[in-house]
């Protein structure tokens, strides 16, 4: 199938691979120029989201936030303008689920369905093909990109209408942040208690207190290496529209709002650019050997 | 070899039949009779747990807070009046890593090492045999326990001198009480949003949410069925120790503070006796069977 792809960045780059591998051909958008082997096996990149669309009957984006899905899709250049009626947009980006009902409607006017689906599973997910895909939008849309969602996720769940998919990924970006906020505080809380944070970590891997963060985030806190993985700053943006989200729902969220003080004071220190474990560096709980910088993604 | 074990509650009755399945045989002090099938195996119940101390070169307890082994240890009737010199007490309780180290001095001083070993991983891990232990205490002692730790629990780790168990236990603790509210936010959260919890909860397991919490007691909230499992009143007991072993310590435990205040609210609704996972309650977030009833454990 001829695939539109906007956005070949971090997690665009090895999913667009494994949409290659998968035997499409794509027509692809993005801003910088890409490195090899890609770059020759995309072939010349479209000048615009607009002309993407006007050759694919399914376009994927993967872009950074909610104004950038905006302007990819209906800014001067975007996909609006080009658009096939009866093709499907896929937004694998993680944004504003209220955005995303709207970019839904908007484009169901033309003719054409929205399917919202952020992924979990970070830069290694992608690699590695075991991605979960949340997903949200009408269902008929759905089952007709599930096989390509299929090429780089493994877990792919339809989780209601437009936005759903989007409100589940902030869902889950709330739960990463308080694990590895648990994780950071406890073994501070150990190293305080002169007990070795590696062998606390290691003590509690097997019990009720182990998850991903514990394994994977507290190995880059004990070791204080902390290069991403899952930038700071992009993990703070999706804290940001979750916090707005709730307000606008009216939901009680007092550890969403405790950690989002967190997140945004380790980008204040210029941590926007490391791995989203730094957090734990709030208590001057690693060793490591990386110093705050100021290239910092977070705004 | 001759064991003694004093505590047979929840947890002590499992370990006390894996002790017996290794071919030990017990002496026993519980403040309640023993039911069938165990009542048989042990035999006559010791009259006090200084009795146990007299007839065991190695004496298991596993009570519920400070002041209950500090009651059995030294209390009149306790273990210090009739321990043997050269016998280990290895405390499987969760309790004050401070109140620990003074337990161990005072038993050094008559000849007698303490190992504190508390476990993580319920009363599950003990009828099944995959608890983790976290152990403190002098090594020699340690090493001559392991294998009797060996016949209940599956990951065994020394943390360092006595009271490092209790410090790693509390710490396993708050991080589980911090996982446990990640995943009763996040499901509120889906729940306001319009996602039903229970495929929010399927939607991230295998993502970067994934934990031993999301996975249990996500399941339980969703469910709601808060059939303990592990109590709220006694999770509850492990935080407060937590946070007074946090402010000894001078150190920060902003999260520690917040879910503190968050279990007690639960407790104060009298769901001292239903599992941890009820917390999810305060969010509204289950649409369970049972009613918040007098049968608190909490105090």
């Amino acid at each position: 199938m001829q695939i539109g792809f906007v956005g070949l960045g971090t997690m665009g780059r090895p999913i667009a691979t494994h949409l290659l591998d998968a035997g499409h051909t794509l027509k692809a958008y993005a801003r910088s120029p890409l490195d090899e082997p890609l770059a020759s096996r995309v072939g010349r990149l479209a000048h615009s989201a607009g002309e993407v669309a006007a050759a694919a009957e399914v376009v994927f984006l993967m872009v950074r936030d909610t104004p950038d899905v905006d302007e990819v899709a209906f800014g001067e250049r975007g996909l609006v303008h080009h658009v096939t009626p009866g093709s499907v947009i896929v937004d694998l980006s993680s944004v504003s689920p209220a955005a995303t009902r709207g970019f839904a409607e908007r484009m169901a006017a033309r003719g054409v369905a929205w399917i919202d689906a952020p992924v979990s599973g970070g830069e290694v997910g992608a690699r590695e093909r075991t991605l979960s895909a949340m997903c949200g939008g009408e269902v008929p849309a759905f089952e007709r990109v599930r096989p390509l969602l299929a090429c780089f996720a493994q877990r792919i769940r339809h989780l209601g209408p437009a936005g759903a998919g989007q409100a589940c990924k902030l869902v889950n970006q709330v739960v990463v942040a308080l694990n590895l906020l648990a994780v950071a505080e406890g073994l501070a809380l150990a190293r305080h208690g002169g007990v070795e944070p590696a062998l606390a970590r290691d003590a509690m891997l097997g019990g009720f207190a182990e998850s991903r963060c514990l394994q994977l985030h507290g190995g880059r806190m004990v070791s204080g290496d902390f290069e991403p993985g899952f930038a700071l700053g992009l993990h703070l943006k999706d804290l940001r529209n979750a916090m707005r989200w709730a307000a606008d729902l009216g939901a009680h969220a007092p550890a969403l709002q405790a950690v989002l003080g967190l997140f945004e004071q380790a980008a204040a220190q210029g941590w926007g650019g490391h791995d989203h474990s730094v957090v734990a560096r709030l208590y001057g709980a690693d060793a490591g050997p990386r110093q705050p910088d100021s290239a910092s993604l977070s705004q």
